[in-house]
């Protein structure tokens, strides 16, 4: 009497973590310096050093560091989000309808929970999406739907995605910049995505929520930025972790933000702290809650993730392979010379290269390349591309 | 089309939380040291130096404290938990049985999600309980029943208990030492527990699950020692917790354990990664991780608590209060002088002392004195209970 979907989840890894575990085999049989894993988006930069000497600091001389936080977070860190997103975007969150959580994932399974009753219900995402957000929508009892992006720019089809909207569409979630692609949402699209969803909403009578899964929103390159959300639409809800632009994966720290013109936004906030509640988290991890009251405002170094890719682009290029040019996050979507690019993925292997074939994130004949590397991996990785792009007859 | 269940849960404050709030503002309006909060299960005794010096350390020095672990945590720390419970009560777990987790709410939530498939399955927890367990349970899909326990020394009504379990009780939670009483469940009482399940699943040829709940095993007075209950009973879920014998509440630190003689016990840990998975618990926080591979053995200094039930206690009961001694854990759970227990709780907080019912905990007429307080609120209340007493005629 075990719960069958449990142990099917449980059992089944990802794509991305069985490549990951071929590869620490690989290297154990042919050498770490022949094995190029681009499986993860762990970041190679570190934590800014002044952050980590806070934290070793507050630990030692702060005695309450420790205790629980009220379930919403610290009031100071709430404020200090708000600060932040004030400076940088122009535009006012409101502390009162901030949710500390353990990080994007907490803060889109606790969304999708806040949203979602009835098995009716759909959770719609614009490929590429993680693929995780299937799990978090339909273990929450909704329906999960996706539509196709618009493969010249990988932003979005807006004929689809309008005509993907029903009556049953209680959210919608965007990854901008994205993950596998890099696109950048601009405010064009954002625009044009918020027009679509007043119009449904209106349509329908009920409000439909955008989902904004930001953990890249920082790692922009060549001077993008992203635009702010909920300046375009109403019903916005941001999840946002600190895992990737402040490095900071393993320590679960982000937040969920109810945008302060939502609908029913005050019942909202409560079914967001009712689901957070429901699903265990209790608070935040107190410590890094306690850290971005000083460094909400903080980066890790982006530089080396640009190097990284232009590196890998310029390379990639001279072979012929077609690459989706990133305007920020961490990877690299490079179109697979073979139809099916699990095919690829798998011929790659056996030249040491571990690239994540596309098809769990909604989009068939791509490879992901994780550039959150060393450098020495990206440089080093070309010779084995080189070889295998001979191999391929691609040059 | 905001689930209506999760707005209920975030807007409704649980009595605990409702009490502390009225204590904040209670002591702007009379004065910090008219106001004895004995709300919160907070540790008043800190951490460990040792332990904050090395969290403090492992920051500074180790470049991938700050990285994912694997979903079921690092292996390092699950084998230092192994060790740590063999060497203390001679039992072996298995590290590969053991999954960290977000401190022991996370750890129950994903316990219940792993062994609950329908919406007869029921959850079944000895009163007094923490009111919590109804809200995981019910949000998991179960029915959450309780049976009463025996009022002379807070264990088990075995009567009942067993006719209680059903052919749909999927699981049993039990929490000793016990929040609010401080009982423990001694051998004798594990011994029958464990008689009684196994009669029962033998007869209705399913496993049923016992969830220890143990946050407080190390929480201990006067020489006890807590049963290590795998020993005892097979289709045993340990959920553990450093929020308590170590101060970390806020850091959300703790571990599930299957037993390594547990039924489907391969399928069971798969179902809990899996619960881990849908419920968004990506990791559990790395840096505590790290710092517990060094510290599993360790626990904050116990006597305090001992200290603050001995003051309370011998002034409760020369004012003619009847208290349950306390065991372990860090509460005193008092017989109310009239029968409601609601009503003497209000009573009090006119005093300025905030007691919480014991309604909530599935016992009528208690409150609860959370004596993890500083020596000096536990010293100054007493001529606010005096007072009280004398109100009420008890003296």
């Amino acid at each position: 009497m075990i719960n069958e979907k449990m142990i099917k989840l449980g059992s089944s890894r990802s794509v991305i973590r069985e490549l990951f575990e071929y590869g620490k085999i690989l290297k154990e049989k042919i050498g770490e310096d022949k094995v190029f894993d681009f499986t993860l988006g762990n970041p190679s930069v570190p934590c800014p050093d002044e952050v980590n000497k806070y934290a070793s600091k507050v630990i030692l001389e702060d005695s309450s560091v420790h205790a629980y936080t009220s379930a919403q977070g610290d009031l100071a860190v709430r404020k200090a989000i708000v600060k932040y997103n004030k400076d940088k975007y122009g535009y006012s969150l409101n502390e009162n309808l901030i949710y500390m959580t353990c990080g994007a994932a907490a803060a889109i399974k606790i969304a999708f929970s806040s949203i979602i009753s009835s098995d009716t219900d759909e959770i719609l995402a614009v490929a590429p999406f993680f693929p995780e957000y299937r799990v978090f929508a339909e273990t929450s009892g909704a329906k999960f739907n996706y539509v196709k992006c618009d493969e010249e720019n990988f932003l979005v089809d807006f004929d689809a995605f309008e005509k993907a909207i029903t009556n049953n569409t209680r959210g919608v979630i965007i990854n901008s910049p994205n993950n596998p692609s890099g696109s950048v949402y601009d405010e064009k699209t954002i625009i044009k995505i918020s027009e679509i969803l007043d119009k449904k909403q209106k349509e329908y009578g009920e409000p439909i929520y955008l989902i904004a899964d930001e953990p890249y929103r920082e790692i922009l390159f060549d001077g993008e930025l992203c635009p702010f959300i909920p300046k375009y639409y109403k019903n916005t809800i941001i999840c946002y972790s600190y895992s990737k632009a402040l490095s900071l994966p393993g320590e679960r720290i982000g937040y969920l933000a109810v945008s302060p013109e939502a609908d029913n936004k005050e019942n909202l906030y409560f079914a967001v702290m009712g689901a957070g509640r429901a699903l265990g988290y209790v608070c935040a991890p107190s410590l890094f809650q306690k850290v971005l009251i000083e460094h909400a405002d903080k980066t890790s170094e982006i530089a080396p993730y640009k190097d990284n890719r232009d590196i890998l682009i310029n390379a990639l290029e001279k072979l012929n392979f077609t690459c989706v040019n990133p305007k920020g996050a961490f990877y690299l979507f490079v179109k697979s010379p073979i139809e099916d690019a699990v095919e690829f993925s798998n011929i790659a292997k056996t030249y040491g290269l571990l690239l994540v074939p596309s098809d769990s994130f909604g989009v068939k004949g791509y490879v992901r390349i994780a550039t959150c590397v060393s450098k020495e991996t990206a440089v080093n990785s070309i010779p084995y591309f080189t070889r295998l792009a001979k191999d391929l007859k691609m040059i």
